[in-house]
């Protein structure tokens, strides 16, 4: 099988950071994701259930940003996981220095998954390489199915897109095969999973998960 | 009856344009609304019920931002009221200079409202003065109660607040009465308007609309 080689270019200060991120992730074979949304699109939502069907041997642990509260880290601690709470005050993303310090004093060679939720917003977080190997970003129903154009930037940069809260389509004026159709306009590779807190879709996003750390782990995905 | 003035202080580039479109706004004597939410939360869809329902001799001009597209302002332009869109790259929110520079030629003596409906985002546009008297920040009920406490700024510096979509409360797991708490936690004194496109808190709204007008042109409030 080929080795899949995600490439990166180092730019500044935030870029620097982020490569020795990537090179450490590399050394403990980490899955690092980093999810973007919009305020209450469902980011903490789906985290949850994730972790609620993960299964316990697997060693997650869950970086939330917010500008304010520690509430989305205590939702996510109810499940065991290790959870820290980034509190940017009035920065509207995370960066590779916050993920640097949030990660100093814990122990990477037990870590398999980070998972970092990254603040609420579409906009600023699109420029900020975390040393992830994955952006992903969730789009709800409830949003309107044009986002993909009016921002174009962060979905460009995804390998997946969550439609979220596909429970509320009949409630909704949203026509998800427009939203999709947008999302594969501006980027025509992007993967597609429609999710809801009714438990939709979470088995192929658990797949999607347990697919990519293998692939993390065998050596095939690496993010350079 | 006693005079409304809103203090406003002159700190960098930004405010100094404000300034002087303030000046220029209360010369006018336009009243002038700045309308900030997340991405999805309903901004356009008020403004078009708002249009639907506005007194066509009223004469109200609206700017409206986005990252790219130009679908909001075409949405917009069927009740006939002057609409431009601004485009903002890859800026997320909207400054007083493109507010001035999209104005420059439109007659100010023809405009008693002016509606800015900014970039979808509920931290960038927090800083920056456009000349309004009022911002108005909306969160939708599929959002999650606790995003002002999570996004505090923008709720402190509204003077409303709309609730929107609440016709999808049935649907969706939030407490409309912790939103409105915590909202008047971080904001003691905040106006709250619920509404959804089924026309709920319509009346309300234009009522709102109406009698800050009223005020402007009799020189009540005033914005310095």
């Amino acid at each position: 099988m080929s080795q899949i080689v995600v490439e990166k270019k180092v730019l500044n200060e935030n870029q620097k950071i982020a490569l020795e991120l990537r090179e450490k992730f590399r050394a403990h074979k980490i899955l690092v994701i980093n999810i973007v949304s919009s305020p209450g699109s469902g980011k903490t939502t789906l985290l949850e259930q994730t972790l609620e069907r993960m299964d316990k041997s697997k060693r997650v642990a869950l970086l939330t940003g917010d500008l304010q509260t520690e509430n989305d880290a205590r939702r996510l601690a109810q499940w065991g996981f290790p959870v820290k709470q980034i509190i940017t005050g009035g920065t509207c993303h995370l960066d590779a220095k916050m993920i640097e310090r949030h990660l100093a004093d814990w122990p990477l060679e037990n870590i398999d998954v980070l998972i970092i939720e990254n603040v609420g917003n579409l906009v600023c977080p699109t420029g900020y390489d975390l040393g992830e190997h994955f952006k992903i970003v969730m789009l709800s129903v409830t949003e309107g199915e044009d986002k993909p154009l009016k921002y174009p930037s962060i979905f460009v940069k995804s390998e997946l897109m969550i439609l979220s809260k596909v429970d509320l389509l009949p409630y909704v004026p949203f026509d998800a095969e427009v939203a999709k159709s947008n999302a594969r306009m501006v980027h025509p590779g992007i993967e597609i999973i429609e999710t809801s807190n009714k438990g939709d879709g979470m088995e192929q996003w658990m797949k999607w998960l347990e697919e990519k750390l293998a692939a993390v782990k065998s050596g095939e995905l690496i993010s350079i």
